[in-house]
């Protein structure tokens, strides 16, 4: 049964029927308060971000690293809770409408940003901020312009505008803008070859296109552009060469600038790229990406530690893949080789890509998949990856997994031995976001006896605004406003090329 | 790099190894305090249930039933944390170390009831409560002789004994015990001609073997055994017409016969199928396993509310399978037909497969899916489940989806359309148990400011010691030990005829 059809059957039926009237909302909400205000906020975005990438980082960093995650420290001693990440017609959000949910505290359709399905333009939070005198910033691992950054400014229709959104940033005029997108800044790039840099530059900016520039800088407002698209993975930049700042030194470099303000300021930090990592089964690029977002929420934790008049807000925005270790071996005795494995994984799937080119032949993907990954391929598992780069030939078929040809790439390392893993026992349930609650931490003094349970996405809106004082509502929509406008204008993004949602 | 090596490499590196010494575990732990007293305990037991899982019911909940989850309600209000689940040795734990950890409050090795690897039996929390003078029950929808009840009263080195554990059950002398498992009780299944039904009633207990008996039972101990094995699925019992009580009518039996013993409680509630349904990749039993849990958790906490002297845990044991609602069509707009199509799920695979017995052709699977499934199958995914169940031939290949025939015939309806859902649009990343943290919730009087963070599976033994005042240390195994017993006896179920861990 199709959706349409059965709302034209609930439209029949009326009140009585199947389809209630609240359809994806209408609980009544947990909306607990701080009881208490702050100089300054800090929304740490862990984008896509589920429980079992969580329980997979926090393994490793114990058993390989000799550690303890600094969230588990914070899980376990500061207020912690979950959140529903639906959209206002989805049970499955993407980024730029779980970006307004947090921004603007009202839901919206998927694909928007700062915006509602008819047009009507909402305030995001951070420009709310920017008017109460607050400096802003954004440090992302995405391109700076992507959609969960972009949410908390700007509005846009489209969330895949980004060479508007660059133009929007310099009007919006944050103090500092730090992560990838070259394209979307070089007049080389840009298809109206307009210089953006030179107008940041103009308008009062330091421009910084690389880790050395960004160190060497001592401008106290900054544009940071460090990769053409998204920062490349943590685990391309640590074992690859690849280089480019960390989420770390980028945050290293915004703290100080931002709290140089005299009336406070406001920070979004996103680890957004876990979510890409997750969308295309990359069980190191996951990892790797979330222990890269642990040593930044140490030195914000830091900051905050130092600055007591600070609340660090930290949430997912919902969960991507939902890549899990499963249980192996007799008992499960064998699960934690899953575990150890996971260190002979050196790569991204995108950089195994970047190597292997558009024509490899199987031994060349053997030879990459052993060296970086760890892992012996069978031929036949070497033909499949040679047929997925070379001939779009994907496995498997259906549409679950659907980010090619890296999803194709992770099916070929399935594990195949049942009582001994040799290769991680990490497996995906899809290639998309799904629909489960996800974490909402606050750390931050005065917070001791705050009980946050199960809340709704919106309410991160609500608390940020006690935080600071801040207080107005957005233009509220209805489901069913919503969904009438749908039917006659699809709006939100391209699909399939719309695969990092 | 398997295991065992990396063991050795460890013991050669000393302390600057990669592998630390406390391999799974080492965290420093959360322990909150209840700072009160109760009369009586009830312990709810969501087994194998993960948050992907909670999103879809609560989603089913309110799109296509009209209403709020319980569990919604209790989330949003009361205090909710997640609880680590890992077992001594394994990233990925097992019902009876899960179990062990809650009734022991000590991590234990995969496979064993109530005991150590070396044999070393453990006291569960449920024999203390007794010699404490509480008054005992375990209700569940699986075997009442299963890991989870089972872990709460006894201790066996092999958690597959059913047949033994029905006899521990009848010198243990718990006042109710309300589950499936004619197979280990009856003169006729039994290996041993045993009459334990006949012994039971020798002992005292009333014996109810059917919804009917156990409605008109006036004994005031109970032993009802309702199923040969496991308590069917609600979706049959629901749909199908199977006849056996629902957890909530098992439940209902059980409250009032606990409630008249002067010197209080203790019960454990298992919602054990959830776990099963995950494990077989079926979306409309792990869903309709879940929404019969929330008719059991109102009663229960209608009953806390009448009766204030009682505490009540709600806690998964650990997650299983993942299946997520993923995002599907543009801009994933056309997600929520996932939780839509649920509605034409009608039975589970199991019952499927009683329908379908061992040799049904293609045109039989067919009509079997579209009636039971609400699911037209191509001709193609028809044959792949068509030898699956007469040839044994199973989809996809590799290990992660091992549960078989139920795993290929989820396989065979994996969504096709990505613009336009006409199947659910649910994943599992796999057929077995994961690792994320899982729920734990806490409902009762005075516990307002209770906040739980993330704690360890082990802390539910001193919270419910707290409770009723019970306090005692079970021995403690180090890893290290129990890998180097392990080395020389392997313990643990067969496999993989224990693929319902």
């Amino acid at each position: 049964m199709k959706r349409r059809d059965l709302l034209k059957t609930a439209a029949l039926l009326g009140s009585l029927s199947l389809a209630p009237k609240g359809l994806a909302q209408g609980a009544p909400q947990n909306a607990p308060a701080l009881g208490r205000r702050y100089r300054n906020l800090i929304v740490f975005v862990y984008d896509g971000f589920s429980w079992e990438d969580y329980a997979i980082a926090q393994a490793y960093a114990r058993r390989r690293l000799g550690r303890t995650l600094h969230l588990e420290r914070l899980l376990a001693r500061y207020p912690s809770g979950l959140i529903n990440t639906y959209s206002l017609t989805s049970y499955v959000t993407e980024s730029s409408a779980a970006g307004n949910a947090f921004s603007c505290g009202v839901k919206t359709v998927n694909g928007g940003l700062a915006v509602h399905a008819d047009g009507t333009p909402l305030k995001p939070f951070f420009a709310a901020a920017k008017e109460a005198g607050k400096a802003v910033g954004l440090v992302t691992t995405t391109t700076v312009t992507h959609a969960t950054p972009a949410s908390f400014v700007i509005s846009n229709k489209d969330r895949n505008a980004e060479n508007e959104i660059a133009e929007q940033y310099l009007a919006f005029g944050a103090e500092v803008y730090l992560g990838g997108g070259d394209r979307f800044f070089n007049p080389e790039r840009r298809p109206d070859k307009k210089d953006l840099y030179g107008a940041f530059q103009k308008a009062g900016y330091g421009v910084a296109r690389t880790l050395e520039e960004l160190r060497a800088s001592n401008a106290s407002r900054l544009l940071g552009v460090f990769s053409d698209s998204h920062v490349p993975y943590e685990v391309d930049r640590r074992f690859q060469g690849v280089k480019v700042p960390s989420l770390k030194e980028m945050v290293q470099a915004a703290l100080p600038r931002l709290a140089s303000y005299r009336n406070g300021f406001v920070l979004q930090v996103e680890a957004g790229r876990i979510d890409h990592a997750n969308h295309l089964n990359d069980p190191a690029a996951t990892l790797w990406d979330v222990l890269a977002a642990d040593e930044a929420l140490e030195l914000l934790t830091a900051f905050v530690d130092q600055h007591p008049d600070t609340l660090l807000i930290l949430v997912s925005d919902h969960a991507t893949g939902v890549g899990a270790l499963y249980g192996a071996g007799r008992s499960y005795l064998e699960s934690s080789a899953g575990i150890d494995l996971l260190e002979g994984q050196k790569a991204s799937f995108e950089h195994m890509q970047r190597v292997l080119g558009n024509n490899p032949d199987a031994a060349q993907v053997k030879e990459a998949f052993r060296a970086m990954k760890g892992v012996s391929l069978t031929d036949e598992e070497a033909q499949m990856v040679v047929e997925a780069l070379t001939k779009k030939v994907y496995r498997p078929d259906g549409v679950r997994y659907g980010i090619q040809p890296a999803n194709t790439m992770s099916w070929a390392m399935v594990q195949r031995n049942a009582s001994k893993p040799d290769r991680p026992n990490i497996g995906w349930s899809s290639g998309q976001h799904t629909a489960s609650p996800v974490i909402a931490l606050l750390y931050g003094q005065g917070l001791r006896f705050l009980q946050l349970g199960l809340m709704d996405n919106t309410h991160i809106f609500r608390l940020m605004g006690e935080a600071l004082g801040i207080r107005y509502q957005n233009p509220v929509m209805s489901e069913e406003e919503a969904l009438e406008i749908l039917k006659t204008r699809p709006v939100g993004m391209r699909h399939p090329a719309d695969v990092w949602a």
